[in-house]
């Protein structure tokens, strides 16, 4: 694509468009009026949220910056419990804009994946989780960010 | 490491702080009174730039919210201007925090990648790059930057 091409819509149909809608559930972590965080169904590890802004955007790039800058301190926020809810070691964040940097759903998020020594990632998109497990993370997570 | 144990120090002895300093080199994209960006001197991708704050925070989890919110806001704007420079299709964003999480320097720094169809992301320290080059791709991202 050359740069000067238009970027491509925002696509109302996206999965997390469908999810902010409640057309399809989501094992949830937390919500405010700008945010959602909820668990990812393929799991690249343990505790791995996808925290997304409400806002139409498509990738990092046609977020506005002010509403970019809310969703970090949410970033920052789930990251923190998510290492304590699971004794994590570190934390790695990825966020892929466009197929060619690896995004899947054209809904602007960023991985939170809590991380332990010695322990790979799985690779993206590796299988589905079992919805328990996801909904039981998603509550040892939100009970960390409540502190 | 437990979750309760306070978090390693700050080490102003990393290579990022003594670039800082000015101790050390770097190909320097941009910089404010409180951002520097400049070239990652082991490149996974054409283009990849770091983008770190000035304060002294060792990872994501400890620097304070209204700080990120406004480094994020210049990895947005580095992330559009390395797109352009180099006609990319799309884009990584990577944070990693402390080395379970990926991280080898201890100074929070946000990898910004330009990605192009079909082409793998290089291994993380996979080499290091020609200090000529690095000096022209700043030059393009930093003209990018400038509109």
């Amino acid at each position: 694509m050359s740069a000067l091409a238009s970027p491509p819509a925002y696509d109302d149909g996206n999965i997390f468009a469908k999810i902010l809608r409640g057309e399809i559930p989501c094992a949830k972590v937390f919500e405010d009026e700008r945010t959602l965080a909820f668990m990812d169904v393929m799991p690249q590890g343990e505790g791995h949220t996808l925290v997304i802004p409400k806002a139409r955007a498509r990738t990092l790039l046609d977020i506005a910056p002010d509403a970019l800058a809310g969703l970090i301190v949410q970033v920052q926020r789930v990251a923190t419990a998510a290492k304590a809810a699971f004794s994590a070691d570190g934390l790695t964040v990825f966020q892929f804009s466009e197929a060619a940097g690896g995004q899947t759903v054209f809904h602007l998020h960023f991985h939170v994946v809590p991380r332990f020594d010695g322990v790979p990632l799985r690779p993206h998109e590796g299988g589905m989780a079992d919805a328990a497990v996801l909904k039981d993370h998603a509550a040892r997570i939100a009970a960390a960010l409540r502190g």
